[in-house]
């Protein structure tokens, strides 16, 4: 016999982890928006003004801009697909566990990747990829912006002219930093980027917006071999999304345009810079609160990435008691560590709609309770009120 | 200067084309559902649920059945890179476009792709099957039920018992039928299943339902290489779909699984064998008045696919020109040819909450008007009447 299920309707949450972020009502609202055909000549004009908008937050007017129809992960898979060919030298930065997901797939690709590495909690020193440029004719430097495992914000400038020196691609890894800091791809000289929709820029996860440099986009017409995936291939892609004539590839999620279309507007009316004060102002006080508390920040003082803070998880404290209290009590959904920081670090997000005053007191003062309640010496109210200060 | 666009607000389409269909409001109204955590313990519920419906409408106990996080494509590209190894053997029968487009992603793959053709408009005859796996010891014999370019649906009974006498995997492409016409999964021992959810299920374009039988599951497990895509890694995706402790693969979105979910419960709802009945009669209506006005249907009689319904273009009328004003004038949409069909055929869609009887009398109406207009010879009233016989 078949079951059907009930009607949908789960709790309320407050989303502080590593993305998804809570999403703007304006954009689950545009999601109600029917369909339309995949070349209705309307639909056309809205991936347009999508892809220009996108340019506008990426800060590029590269042509080759759209956001694949996948998760974050498949801009990460397009990102390195498109570009690297069996035996091509690639260099991959690994800071945290993005950085190794970018090694396996080059891997499976075919890629030879040379790793450049840096403890879990710190930032790549730009003279390590000069050095490993030196050794390895590489095709392609990746490395993540913001980390989302460690919760550290790479700078790039330095590392872009080293890349670019000696004359390899820059492809850079913009998942959780788009939107809340600036990812700047043209005046970085970024060739290749990719994000997704479901962090700094409050959307639902569901796309990933990539965009590729004029370079970029030569190195893939110049490939000897096809390109392994028809479902990520640009050529084909391009065609659709920007052609003169616009040809079917795939049929596209409309509901998922709309959002990231509404998204996108929502963004840039906030203004980017704006935004970008945001993200930094709360985090800020994120940091104060916790820091009061006497909770240590993992990452790299200097290079702590704005939209999400890593605390180390005091000792006898347990990691799972106060996740799970976080979420039954408050509603709070914080992210417990990844890989190298699993059940030693806690990953706090504020990300897009979820970067606001409001939510940083509610997390601190859940928190201090939690944490008392659990045997954690806390003067009461140390955090929020060093918050406000 | 960044330009910020304005509301969007797309004109009312009645979707009569090769897919999106229209959705259903209950599933646009599930969209407004706000995210959760991607492991948060009522998420990983409401997928489970999701995947068990999956598996009715599939007609399938196959515990490796979730919907990949993409359009239909991403369906035929999984298929295919999680079984098809570099030099495989794979028989790819080709009726139409999208046979072609396998036989494209086999070859990317490294496989080694043999053709066994149909001519378009007619089905793929069994013995031809049986020929081609007596040259050629393929690992997967690969076909599309209902061949969105073509309007033909493929029996399978026949060419599944071929198949599986030459010990083969049987892959087939459900992607317009899924949810339109029984698509049995066990009961025809298929393999390897992929669908799309924006046509017979009702729901909008961005997962692509999958499932894998213990055979298929097997060969993957057996692979002598490592499986070339991480986005569509079967083994990966399984862990975080049905695990006993769930690992994370990549964020899924959230607002697709709601949608499918509630896709899902209105189809179960309606009752499978009630809307493969809705779907046939309004197909027969349609067909009946289109037969009326002397319009003639290309698909081989008998093998005609009841959610898509090819016409030729009569001699003298311009294809460009009705399909223009079906929709500035009636906001109708219906489908160009693809392929060899360009230009020469239309394609009528009746899938999912587009097959209505309204539907069907509202486009035979608007469609002898418009061909009146161009001077084609059509009783008045011819169509709608045979329709409603």
């Amino acid at each position: 016999m078949t079951t059907i299920y009930g009607e949908l309707k789960p709790s309320p949450r407050i989303l502080l982890g590593p993305g998804p972020s809570d999403v703007n009502p304006r954009v689950l609202k545009a999601m109600t928006t029917p369909m339309l055909g995949y070349m209705d000549a309307e639909f056309i004009q809205i991936m347009d003004e999508t892809a220009d908008m996108l340019r506008a937050v990426f800060g590029t007017k590269n042509a080759l801009t759209l956001p694949v129809s996948g998760t974050g992960m498949s801009g990460m898979e397009s990102a390195l697909c498109n570009v690297i060919e069996p035996d091509d030298e690639i260099i991959v930065c690994i800071k945290g566990y993005f950085g190794g997901r970018i090694a396996d797939i080059a891997e499976r690709l075919g890629g030879k990747p040379t790793i450049v590495e840096a403890e879990w909690g710190t930032i790549i020193p730009p003279e390590k990829v000069e050095d490993a440029l030196k050794k390895v004719k590489a095709k392609v430097v990746a490395i993540v912006h913001a980390e989302t495992s460690t919760g550290i914000l790479q700078p790039l400038d330095e590392i872009s002219e080293i890349v670019h020196k000696h004359d390899a691609l820059f492809l850079v890894d913009c998942v959780t930093s788009l939107g809340g800091q600036p990812v700047d791809l043209d005046r970085r000289c970024i060739d290749i980027a990719y994000s997704g929709t479901q962090k700094c820029l409050g959307g639902p996860p569901g796309l990933a917006p990539i965009s590729f440099s004029g370079k970029a986009v030569e190195t893939i017409k110049n490939r000897k071999t096809k390109i392994p995936s028809f479902y990520f291939d640009m050529t084909l892609l391009e065609r659709y999304w920007s052609g003169e004539k616009r040809a079917y590839h795939h049929t596209v999620s409309m509901t998922m345009v709309y959002a990231l279309r509404e998204a996108l507007r929502v963004v840039l009316e906030e203004g980017l810079d704006a935004r970008y004060e945001r993200h930094q102002c709360n985090a800020e006080m994120l940091k104060s609160g916790l820091t009061a508390m006497g909770l240590e920040l993992i990452a790299q003082d200097g290079y702590r990435a704005p939209m999400l803070t890593t605390v180390a998880i005091p000792d006898g404290i347990s990691d799972v008691n106060i996740r799970k209290s976080l979420m039954n009590e408050h509603g709070i959904e914080i992210g417990g560590g990844l890989g190298d920081f699993a059940g030693k670090a806690w990953r706090i997000g504020l990300m897009g709609e979820s970067s606001t005053q409001k939510n940083v007191l509610l997390l601190l003062s859940a928190l201090e309770k939690l944490l008392s309640k659990e045997g954690y010496k806390v003067e009461p109210g140390a955090g929020v009120s060093a918050a406000v200060r």
